[in-house]
C-alpha cells in the first residue's frame, strides 16, 4: 500500500492566469513523486448547493435556464454558489436559492451529498440538500436580476423522459433524480 | 411559457484568456433577452468517461489518486478524459481507462448516463458506463507516464462508509455507488 507521500504533487511554480468574478484559473508546475515534473492547469471555485424539492404532489421542482457554456436551455433542480460568508452553511445557501428561484421555503434541510464535480482540475463542491415539507411563500426573495428562469413541476416519469431528451443533461440533477427514484425503490417516500 | 429567445444570452465580445493541454478559458460579454450585458466565465474542456466496474465477488472497482485542486488523495471510479478521434465512441475512452487504471477488461460497456458537471461555467460533459463481466487481462494497456494509483475493490458498506469519511467525495464515483445500490434495491443485481 503506497503512503500519502507516493502520491504528491508538490508545488514548484504556480502562475495566475486569470481573476475572475466566479472561477480563478491557475498553472502548477509540480514535482511528481518519481522527482519529474508536469503541468496542472487549475480551477479555484467557491462552490455551490443543489436543492432536491418535492412537492406534496410528489412532483420535483426544476427551474428551466440558459447555459452560456452549453448555448443551451436545460432544466436543473434550483442551485447557486455559495457566497462569501455561507461557507460553513451551506444549507442557508440551499434555502436561499430554493426561495429566489422558485418560491418555495423549506420546513427542513437535510444533508444527502457533497461532491467534488471535476477534481482533476477544479475544487469546486458541490453539496446537495433535500428540502422537507415546502411550502410556496408569499414574498419570497428576488432573483438574481442578470438570471431568467422557469420554473417547472414534473413526476418522476416526466424528469425521467427529460433525461432521456437530454433537456436534464446536468449531473447535479441527475444525481437528484436517482436519489429520489432510490428513496422509492426503498419505500422511503 | 417562455421562448427560447426569452432566454438566450448572445455574445458580443469573446476574450480568450487561457488555451491549455486541458482547458481553455474565455471571458464573454453577453447580452441579455432584455438588452442590457453580462460578463460569462467560461472553461471548455474535451469531456470524459467515468466507469462502473463490479467484480465477480460484487465489489466496486475504485482507483486511489492525488488530486491537485484538492491537494488530496481520494478514491474515484475509472475515469479519464476522452482524447481527440474518441469523441464519438466515449464508450472506448472507458474501456480504455478501465484497462490502463485496473487492468481490467469488460464484455461490454453499457450507457447509464452523460452529464454536464457545472454547466454554469464549464460544457464539460461526463459519461458514465457500466462495465460488464469485467475480466483481469494479462498484459494490459499502461498506465499514463504522470500519473500514481493504487486500484482496491470495496464491498458496498465499505464504499458508502468511504462516502461518509469523505475519502469518496468526487460526483462521479457518488453518482455510480448510487446506481449500484438502485440496482440492488430494485433487484437487478
Amino acid at each position: 500500500m503506497l503512503r500519502y507521500e507516493d502520491f504528491e504533487e508538490k508545488t514548484i511554480t504556480r502562475k495566475e492566469i486569470f481573476h475572475g468574478k466566479i472561477i480563478d484559473v491557475a498553472l502548477d508546475e509540480v514535482r511528481l513523486p518519481d522527482g519529474q515534473t508536469a503541468k496542472r492547469e487549475l480551477v479555484f471555485h467557491p462552490g455551490g448547493v443543489g436543492v432536491l424539492a418535492l412537492t406534496d404532489e410528489n412532483k420535483i421542482v426544476l427551474v428551466k435556464q440558459f447555459r452560456k457554456p452549453l448555448e443551451q436551455v436545460i432544466f436543473e433542480i434550483p442551485a447557486g454558489k455559495i457566497d462569501p460568508g455561507e461557507g460553513r452553511h451551506p444549507e442557508e445557501t440551499g434555502a436561499r436559492e430554493l426561495e429566489e428561484e422558485t418560491g418555495y421555503r423549506a420546513e427542513s434541510m437535510e444533508h444527502l451529498a457533497s461532491m467534488y464535480l471535476s477534481p482533476g482540475f477544479a475544487n469546486e463542491l458541490l453539496h446537495v440538500y433535500y428540502a422537507k415539507n415546502i411550502k410556496k411563500v408569499d414574498n419570497p426573495l428576488a432573483q438574481d436580476e442578470d438570471e431568467v428562469l422557469e420554473v417547472y413541476e414534473w413526476t418522476l416519469t416526466e424528469a425521467k423522459q427529460a433525461i432521456q431528451e437530454k433537456t436534464i443533461c446536468d449531473a447535479k440533477t441527475i444525481f437528484a433524480i436517482q436519489y429520489w427514484e432510490l428513496l422509492i425503490a426503498q419505500g422511503r417516500v
